[in-house]
């Protein structure tokens, strides 16, 4: 058993689960354990609660349930948007930008190994954002643009894009568009219909369901090839025995979450907006990264002259967990490459941690969390 | 919950979470639900955590804890495998069977679209098997293989391959060798440093684990092209969260079925002795398509002049759950493709079902499916 007595500021890089969706996990872990592909009648239950569940997290996000793809995590989403690519011939580019998450760069990399493919990366200005008239400039460029892929909100620095008009863009322009909404779903309220993307990322575990799980929305009338084939599970469009347990985990979780979306969020801004005047009243040198609307919660700051990783490991050891960044990039200690596109000056980015706030946390943590960064930058910088 | 009045004996499409791997996950549900990618303390269980289960794994196997990499399921590693090939450029075919599971047949199906690439298809023997000079005959014909991929065990008929010479003869024939080992894993003895394979593919729901976890055993110093790019997990081979909780289940599950591999084996296959004898010795005019080594339990049986499907729907009526074949494949309503490759008469063809014991079973239920089966066999070819 672990230890409680720690504050935990890290709800971007994954959350606790949902009771709720621990209990709605355990009927289909244990005695439900039939394989919903089977015609008979034990599989009767297991097939309906993925039926469910596929509603459940339509109706979330206002899409059609027969728009929901379960996947296994937010990775796996966009790696199967992004490859879609290469198993089309017409179009041979993708959009995206400099600051979006290593499962959309690295997969971007991938495609710019096969002859002619090629992916453009636009730059957010200083405040994170992809500016509208940035997109519009690439489609002057490439003219056989597939794909446009933006993230709903970065998991760094928690900036909400401009989607909507992002997608618009695209379209006119005859491209796709996916949003990485891996941050975003089950943390601020989200219309697939009013955004008008054709396809959106989202993982379980960031919206405290389990971990690998995940889903893609799809929307209506467009036909992407597999990134996973074989059985004839999710329409034949992802193949593999339904992860039921976690399906309905992650369904749970999500209701959940979006029936406190605005209780959660009023809750979480308050914290924020609490330890942002202390640390801005306070004497450190410091800068927020997150300056715009955002993902509630999701604070970056760069410390003058310190180590972020020393400064995340002190915290530790006061039993405070935060961040310097994503989890996925964690083994690489460096200032990471989201940071590097915000044009953080150097004696400052070299000094950044994430904190990301959670509806769990309370102002009592807050004060604390403020008080331990108070006095260790103090002691770093004396 | 579930009304546990019911005989289960479909172990080939899924089988019941082991108690104790239950109990394992519970912790890093809900306690432990750090991202074991964070470098603070929190994270330490879940990442000691997830090396202990690829010892574990390992050890099961016989091979080394760094050729283990964990994948949402045994078609993501099927999947992993094939399309590797796209990821690199010299060599363009792939050789395997016309028994394979879908998730090796649509991968390879997938990959003959992109220009120059193909598969070719080693027909098995009337006994369902790979003929070792079938595949000398392959590479006589072919001479640019990139990998050969036969599958361990069949999932309807359960028979074994000669896996050890399939892997010796693409080796020296300068092709690498993958085996689906999906309904082998955990149900008989395995060695992959003994057996000279290259890759193998595992699913944990087979032997009592959870759904949505499995993994890729690849041999060290063999580096393929990862199928989900992203962040640094898994060596940068697997990108995603880890699905700790899962992967702990997983390595649960396998060790104990693995610490009593032959107990079980010899309680399965006296089941399956009792009840293929009370039905050799019934007046059924049928064919049983398992008649060689083979994985415990497995047994496919065609009845002359019924239909499979009415069979599989009687039985569910008397309690008792049977497959007409693959889970993957029942959508589709037709003899399946391995049934016709064995070369089974279509009068009898079109009687199919299988029948997978595990260790749960008991002679009594053995006993009750027999009288089940020839009641209703007996009543529709009356």
């Amino acid at each position: 058993m672990v230890n409680k007595k720690f504050i935990y500021a890290d709800h971007a890089a994954t959350s606790a689960l949902d009771p709720e969706a621990f209990e709605a996990m355990k009927e289909f872990l244990v005695d439900n354990f039939a394989n919903p592909s089977q015609p008979y009648s034990f599989a009767r239950n297991a097939k309906k609660a993925i039926q469910n569940a596929r509603k459940t997290i339509a109706e979330c996000i206002n899409a059609d349930e027969d728009e929901i793809f379960f996947t296994s995590c937010g990775t796996e989403s966009n790696n199967w948007v992004i490859k879609s690519i290469l198993y089309q011939n017409q179009k041979k580019g993708i959009i995206t930008s400099n600051i979006e998450h290593h499962a959309i760069l690295e997969t971007c990399k991938r495609i710019e190994k096969f002859k002619d493919y090629y992916s453009t990366y636009i730059q957010v200005n200083s405040n994170g954002l992809v500016n509208p008239e940035a997109l519009k400039k690439q489609f002057n460029i490439y003219n056989d643009v597939y794909l446009t892929s933006i993230m709903y909100a970065n998991n760094e620095y928690g900036a909400i894009q401009p989607i909507k008009e992002l997608a618009s863009i695209s379209h006119q322009n005859g491209s796709l568009f996916h949003t990485d909404a891996v941050q975003a779903v089950g943390h601020v309220a989200l219309d697939v219909k009013d955004l008008n993307v054709d396809m959106l990322s989202s993982s379980a575990h960031k919206f405290n369901g389990p971990k690998g799980i995940g889903f893609l929305y799809v929307k209506k009338g467009l036909d992407i090839p597999s990134l996973i084939n074989g059985g004839s599970q999710e329409k034949g469009k992802r193949a593999g025995t339904e992860n039921v347990a976690s399906i309905v985990g992650m369904s749970t979780a999500l209701k959940n979450n979006c029936n406190k979306l605005k209780e959660n969020a009023q809750h979480i801004i308050e914290l924020e907006e609490v330890f942002l005047r202390k640390l801005k009243e306070s004497n450190l040198d410091f800068i927020c990264n997150t300056n715009v609307n955002h993902i509630p919660g999701n604070i970056s700051l760069s410390f003058k002259g310190i180590s972020g990783e020393t400064l995340m490991h002190r915290l530790d050891l006061k039993g405070i967990m935060v961040s310097t960044g994503s989890a996925c990039d964690s083994v690489k200690n460096q200032t990471s490459h989201v940071i590097k596109a915000l044009g953080v000056p150097e004696d400052y980015a070299y000094g950044t941690i994430r904190i990301s706030l959670g509806k769990e946390n309370t102002e009592d943590e807050i004060e604390e969390i403020f008080i331990a960064i108070y006095e260790i930058v103090k002691s770093l910088t004396a």
